[in-house]
């Protein structure tokens, strides 16, 4: 039986790794990292340096892994989600029967939460369910980019009583369930919150913000279409001080409160 | 211009503890503690561990802040609430005034993260609003009861694609918005989960937690028909074990998911 820890590390400041996380860091033998897009190689580096600070032992290993490729025109489009499913919790079933130990404890190094719009849960149970290689899974959870924007905007992420709806750009631009009031979009690269500006002009206000906790940080906050231009700005100038983009806001209607209870 | 420091501590776990929320503690002449209920002196104790551990010197205060007296069945409830509202900005104000150095640094070490369901934050602003005390306030995020029970359970906040709803158990008890196939219920004293049941029976599973991080946790799942019951005996056990019981669950409608993009 091999260990597998799934660490959160936190959105991007290295001050958001947890005590926790730390210990599990010292625990494990093998780092398995998973990256993709524009910023994987900042990704990549920032988990390299976190791994130099809590583990200046380097008696560890780090194996990175790729996605299987993807047909991204196919015929049959269930069959061929569920065929690549099949292949990437193939691979990293080889994966971890290549480079953890039999007994020893392997470790995902991952970007914000395990549990929030991350798919490694869903494909380590699906190892698990394939039984070819026996898992014990742990799970370490970890500081969210939705934390650390409500953070730096020093804003509740909801009023009093009031429902907070997480959700994508895609969901969001295809409008949000009556009664929503506060929505976080991560995974937007489409300004779906101009969506709501057309249906409600002047109804919502908006707390953007891009590369959180890191030194291309930029944070943009007021109504919706007063913030639209700078929020535009603030994209292109995170995007060329790092080379990538990764942002997350709040929308909220600007609604009278509801009453505590 | 004092500094007010908003620290998450997360969610009863000392591990949960991070990097940025330790630097920050080191950064504090005072630190004011507000708490209620009925795990109120665990609560408090759990600070005092935490400061012992990180803050070995010894040298600061600890306040305990309590909330004014409220009137719970006024002729007009509206007034009352924002009479209320402004007494405990005022209260705050002026322990802050009489309790943190001019040039010094207070903070507030709070449960869980500072921007989820907790009123530290809209007290503050009131604060600055009310312009008598000037402050800086910096909030330093924490792991949530959410990311912990998530953690324990191991499993993924949605399923591919899926929004996640966060709210009360009075709000659930009314029904989720049309389409929410996720929702986590914090602040939830009244079985409310059951409402989901009677509506549309055997269509929700339930994932439930209380105690997170304690020594008294205690952990549950499985359709709600049939986890209600278990969920009715380990709330009693965690009570018994700890002197309160604090809970959150996950409830997800069985349907398959979206296929992912």
């Amino acid at each position: 039986m091999r260990t597998l820890l799934v660490i959160g590390i936190g959105a991007g400041d290295p001050g958001q790794l947890t005590l926790q996380a730390i210990d599990a860091i010292k625990r494990a033998d093998v780092f398995l990292i998973v990256d993709k897009g524009e910023a994987k190689r900042d990704l990549v580096d920032l988990r390299r340096a976190l791994l130099a600070t809590h583990r200046p032992d380097a008696g560890y290993e780090v194996v990175e892994l790729e996605d299987p490729p993807r047909d991204r025109a196919p015929d049959d489009y269930e069959h061929a989600v569920l065929d690549w499913h099949a292949r990437r919790a193939a691979l990293f079933a080889d994966t971890i029967a290549a480079t953890v130990p039999e007994h020893g404890t392997g470790a995902f190094l991952v970007w914000g939460d395990p549990t929030l719009y991350d798919s490694i849960l869903r494909i380590l149970e699906q190892v698990q369910h394939d039984a070819r290689v026996p898992l014990a899974v742990e799970v370490v959870p970890g500081i969210t980019s939705v934390q650390a924007l409500a953070a730096r905007h020093r804003i509740p992420l909801n009023r009093i009583g009031e429902a907070i709806h997480i959700t994508t750009g895609r969901q969001l631009s295809q409008g949000l369930p009556p009664g929503v009031a506060n929505a976080i979009v991560m995974l937007d690269a489409r300004h779906s919150y101009a969506a709501l500006e057309e249906r409600e002009p002047g109804a919502w206000h908006i707390w953007w913000g891009a590369n959180l906790g890191t030194r291309s940080e930029q944070l943009v906050s007021g109504p919706i279409a007063e913030a639209a231009p700078a929020i535009a700005r603030a994209r292109e100038a995170a995007r060329d001080a790092a080379g990538w983009v990764m942002d997350t806001y709040l929308v909220r209607r600007d609604e009278p409160a509801a009453l505590p209870s």
